[in-house]
């Protein structure tokens, strides 16, 4: 199909149609000119194609598929090649289903634990969100069907989804939350974006040309097609101006007339509509030339695969020479969630998966475990109550065992799209069974099912803890390969889990008041809250332990100082000192010059490797940085810029454990403007390199004045002396030294000022 | 004078030249009118009044006049009593020494721990500073003096102080900044209000015609003279017509011609000038007509009453049973600051006392004592070192002596009007002396004087601390005083005293970047932060113990419901239950509606009795509370507004520290706008009375179309298809529930729903 020439034979209402779909899950067809249907499904851990007769909400059942780890969980692998994997997968099994574009991956920054999505998204950090998301985005693309890298901006709540307006301020948009769009868009090409329902400072999503277009378009030079979340739309019109080429679903025709009235009346140009109609039939096309008629979806295949992933997802907390089991010992299972997991959230991604192993069946399966584990169901997830007499069973079960493993976290009830958590707390039932188990064992482990931080009161008291997220259908045997030692962890926090919900630095203003939400913490989002203000976590972001041990050793960098259009390369060593192979996951943030004059936070993550070590053995880790790493966003120029001065870079396993550091000078190629005027302080100008002749004589003057005190103000005189002449506005010469300096002088040592200023550039 | 005569003779020039001063501390005279100069001086906690021969910058000596404690110890008074016979004797001074104002009391809200001239201010709550500046200016004002309430507005840091720009939601303003003013403004009427250095908003105080006119005036009703921070004015004739009325100090002519200028070219209204004139004219007027020849600057009487009012303000912030002293006990009397207290800041305020007292002369007078106190230096302020020498001495006494009492806290050249503090750590080498006297002696005592709070890592350690602040010149007998018990200490603190630094609510943002300052925090400051987040606080807001016990009882409500326009009496009996007399500071805290829809503080603080009582004595504390006790400020319609609901009335000892509580519902009397369009939620409607019938039909459509589900969505679909309802906006209706409603017909049931809200107003 040529698009273009298509779009020439298409009536009016042709293209006004194909902006919307046909039902909830297709485009329109327009059989005369040979334009087929489309088909899109939801994801993006899994395919969830729903029968051709589907229910006008989409909420019917969908065909049996494979439910991979959700975005929590996948984005705590650290590992683009897994994501690549995955994605592969979750492509190849669109092309056997006759699916278009599955829609995902979510990138939007958890920006609070309450979140009623965050177990379909990645991360509180940009850098890492958008890396990931790149990888799935490629991974499910080299399959050639597209993907819908969502909820395109500042979507971070699901309470008044729909009306909530995120207040943001520009440079925290761009430092945050575009930031978790901007690398996988530019690098991977997502053949489709989905816009959200909320506004951005008062204008929808949807409507909103400034993000839509200015920035999405014409800045990141995105080409795809852009589609709404569904029943997203809000003025059809003002929505295809702004740049939402697709309205999903069906709107039965009602939008479809507002668009050819708009034309035909004027305020609509025809030439919008013709390039969002060639926006979407370019991913038509695009699908329907390149179908893999061979592909087959092989269930088994990709249920073995989900169970790789989620082997990589899992991240062990806690462990005091607890983990791995062994096989002598005599185990007990407690929890219901060990034979029915929680590995996946409610709405939209949810998956009818073919089939789910519990971590109970995968042991029973084992021939040298199975007669050493026993379990007890300790709670119901039917009835959020302490249930005592479950409890005493299970303390009496744990009793006699040489270890207690015990499953929790959160039931379904508790997190699910359209509705956010009201707290952070787990059942209170598994909680006081969690007390109660440890008092009884000392050798208790909590298996933690859930898809967002939960407080644990009972830290202290277990000897260990592994998050196994929402992960996935296969995720009862990545459990069990751990907890034996077959799989050694190496997944790692993509999120800070705070002590308690009042910890988070949205928590005063989370949920705004109506319809306003303001982002008032800004940049503060996550680590770069908990890490600047000191405070004590929970688990710190990047948090994950292994079985094994890593030294990091010879941190070099290709340059002592670079200017910030250069690029620099670090590089470190990392040998695995313990007696078992291990991934490490080595994480590099960046830390701005401490006299800055910008509010940032202590660092950024700004690079990660995962690498494999067998035992004793070393590799060099090796990492690029460019002017991003070290750049903020400064919108008096509406660009990204770095700060002359002497940057540190840290090398960790966490954002708490930096194990080797280094610095770097980073000099800026770009001054930032500056006007000289009546109100411009003295203490500013001071710091123009070639001003001091200038200034001399206006100084002179101030000082010699100030000759005339005493030291009866008390000794801080010289310092409150100091301090006034810097923070002095030009025109304070006139009030402060009475009849010394006149207005004209003051004007003419402006123009002397601003004319050096030209010159220096 | 009558005054409005006067200016209908003077001439234009004569006019102009009286909106400023004619030197550094007096204005113009008019002699062919009979118009005398006025002196002003600075204040507040003592005369400041420089000799006639005083230099442009205002710093030479002044008189020796009498140190009273700085406003960071007399509001840890809560004693409004007291307040007001300081400012009875800081008026007999004025009178005595021909000053017609003295320049204070200065409310600004201690927003950061770091700010230079936090220890003039007096809290970081509102109403009590307001409540504290009432009582001072009314002392003042009744001998016929005047005051300048400063520095107006959000004036919260030294640094960059005469350009940064506070950039604060209206809210905050209302809420906080601007209500530490208004109680005092409206209650007390000062003669004078002084406009600060900075910006609010982008806009100069000085020249901020919203805040000077608009909310003084004309919402306030402020009668009196406006004057500027001595260079404050940036644009003379644009601060006259925003309000300003008397620009200080003198501009040598300067801006008096540029006012000619306006007036004549027709940029000035000639009637704006003529009311500047009145109102300064009114201050002359006022004090030339009411002088107290006889008044007497009594020098020794006033030194006593120093004392006095230095021993309401001594906060005792923890005691193991250490404190009293005892005669018998041998005591080493530790530190520098105990032989030459810090009794007051640097800067405009700095007073030249006519005798300071130390605590080692006021104990070497005393026969009791005298033979039983020895001292040790343990450090000098001259050099910021950890002097082990001096240091081993006191560790030496310390181990010979029952008790140890070090005077500790901060150097003078750590804080002062003019910049800020960089860090809260007291020197290092204070840290370690009382780390090592700690160590020696377990029943270790720290006597702080500082202006503002300080890290105690110490804390822990030592068995007795007291805040002494920076006392006045009589502090030395004050804490004596308190040491050996011949006064039970009855000081709260007036702020809350953090861990560390980084736990402060404006700690990211503080200095802002270059001149401009966000007050993110919004209305969460002080102990609004802390109690809202639950954190950990060395010693929390309104904080303070005492040799004796209260016991709390019978609180009573005067009713049980009652409307906003209502006034509520509480009254709560306190009872001494100890065997010493004593003072309680009972506070009343009024917190929010649990269920509100409007980000609040989980309290404030609403009311404060201070009350004498003999051992055993029981008296009724009444407390009078009307609707301003339970608004907050509605931007929507600018005014006060209470969310109806059940509101706590919590009554306490400090704000972590709440004895007794009840409850009062409070009913609203106005409805606050609300318009229903297209986007408004189904939610939101819902919860107006009688629009059940309305909806019905469509939320029958919407809810029969969801039958078509099953259960593969996960558990918690019926959670997510509720809170999709709730979140659904009337034009979600179209997409999601295609083709069944049309937009008319949401037109038409936008019409009803609006008829009905016209209906009942």
């Amino acid at each position: 199909m040529d698009v273009k020439k298509v779009i020439q034979q298409m009536t009016l209402e042709e293209k006004a149609g194909i902006c919307s779909g046909s039902d909830f899950w297709h485009t329109k067809a327009v059989e005369r000119l040979g334009i087929p249907q489309m088909m899109v499904s939801d994801g993006p851990h899994g395919l969830r194609k729903q029968d051709l007769e589907s229910d006008h909400l989409g909420i019917n059942e969908s065909i049996k598929a494979v439910c991979f780890p959700a975005g929590c969980a996948t984005a705590a692998s650290f590992d683009r090649d897994l994501l690549y994997s995955m994605g592969q997968a979750l492509g190849n099994e669109c092309q056997a289903e006759g699916v278009a574009v599955i829609l995902g991956p979510a990138v939007n920054i958890k920006r609070s634990p309450l979140c009623g999505r965050n177990f379909e998204y990645y991360s509180e950090d940009p850098y890492l969100a958008t890396e990931i998301a790149a990888s799935h985005i490629k991974g499910v693309q080299s399959k050639n069907v597209g993907t819908s890298i969502k909820h395109f901006l500042a979507n971070n709540q699901e309470h008044r989804r729909m009306s909530s307006s995120s207040e943001v301020d520009e440079r925290t948009l761009r430092e945050l939350y575009l930031a978790a769009f901007e690398g996988a868009i530019k690098e991977a090409k997502p053949w489709t974006v989905m816009c959200a329902y909320n506004r951005i400072n008062g204008v929808y999503a949807a409507e909103n040309k400034t993000y839509l277009t200015d920035v999405l378009r014409d800045e990141w030079g995105y080409e795809g097609m852009i589609i709404s979340d569904w029943g997203a739309v809000n003025n059809r019109v003002a929505d295809l101006a702004a740049g939402l080429d697709l309205e999903m679903p069906s709107s039965s025709g009602l939008t479809d007339k507002m668009i050819v009235e708009a034309v035909q009346n004027g305020t609509l140009d025809e030439a919008v509509l013709d390039k969002a109609v060639e926006n979407i039939l370019n991913v038509v096309e695009r699908f329907e030339s390149n179908r893999d008629t061979e592909a087959v979806f092989d269930r088994d295949a990709d249920h073995a695969l989900a169970r790789k992933v989620a082997q990589e997802c899992i991240v062990l907390l806690k462990n005091e020479d607890v983990l791995p089991l062994k096989t002598e010992e005599s185990v007990a299972i407690i929890g219901e969630f060990a034979k029915a997991p929680r590995y996946q959230g409610g709405g939209s991604s949810h998956i009818n998966s073919h089939k789910v192993e519990s971590v109970w069946e995968i042991l029973m399966e084992c021939d040298s475990c199975k007669d050493k584990v026993y379990f007890a169901q300790g709670y119901s997830t039917k009835e959020d109550i302490i249930d005592e007499k479950k409890i005493a069973q299970a303390v009496e079960l744990a009793k006699q065992t040489d270890k207690a493993v015990l499953f929790a976290g959160l039931p379904d009830s508790y997190e699910s799209e359209g509705f956010d958590r009201s707290h952070m707390k787990m059942p209170e039932g598994q909680n006081a069974l969690i007390e109660a188990v440890a008092e009884a064992n000392p050798n208790t482990i909590v298996v933690l099912h859930n898809g967002s931080p939960v407080e644990m009161p009972w830290a202290d008291k277990v000897s260990g803890i592994i998050e196994a997220y929402l992960g996935g259908q296969a995720i009862g045997g990545a459990v069990a390969d751990v907890l034996y030692g077959k799989v050694n962890p190496s997944g790692h926090l993509a999120e800070s889990f705070p002590i308690k919900l009042e910890d988070n630095p949205s928590y005063l203003y989370y949920h705004g008041e109506g319809d306003r939400v303001e982002y008032r913490e800004g940049v503060f989002a996550g680590y770069r809250y908990y890490d600047t203000k000191k405070m004590e976590v929970r688990f710190p972001f990047g948090h994950g332990l292994s079985y094994t041990a890593f030294v990091y050793s010879n941190v070099k960098l290709s340059e002592d100082s670079i200017r910030d259009t250069d690029s620099l390369e670090v590089s470190v060593d990392v040998t695995n000192t313990g007696d078992r192979a291990g991934k490490e996951v080595v994480q590099l943030y960046v830390a701005p010059p401490k006299d800055g004059r910008i509010i940032r936070p202590v660092h950024e993550l700004k690079g990660f490797e995962k690498v494999f070590l067998e035992p004793g053995e070393t590799k060099t880790v090796t990492f690029t940085l460019s002017k991003r790493a070290f750049a903020y966003y400064e919108t008096k120029i509406n660009d990204w810029h770095v700060e002359t001065g002497k940057y540190t870079i840290e090398l960790g396993q966490s954002s708490r454990k930096i194990l080797a550091e280094c610095e770097v000078q980073v000099e800026s190629t770009r001054r930032l403007p500056l006007n000289i005027n009546l109100d411009t302080l003295f203490g500013d100008i001071q710091k123009i390199p070639g001003t001091e002749k200038i200034l001399e004589p206006f100084i002179k003057i101030f000082t010699e004045f100030d000759m005339g005190g005493d030291d009866k103000l008390g000794s801080s005189t010289k310092e409150m002396m100091e301090s006034m002449l810097r923070d002095l506005p030009l025109r304070g010469l006139v009030s402060f030294v009475q009849g010394k300096v006149s207005y004209q002088q003051l004007y003419d040592l402006m123009e002397q000022l601003n004319y050096l200023l030209f010159k220096i550039g």
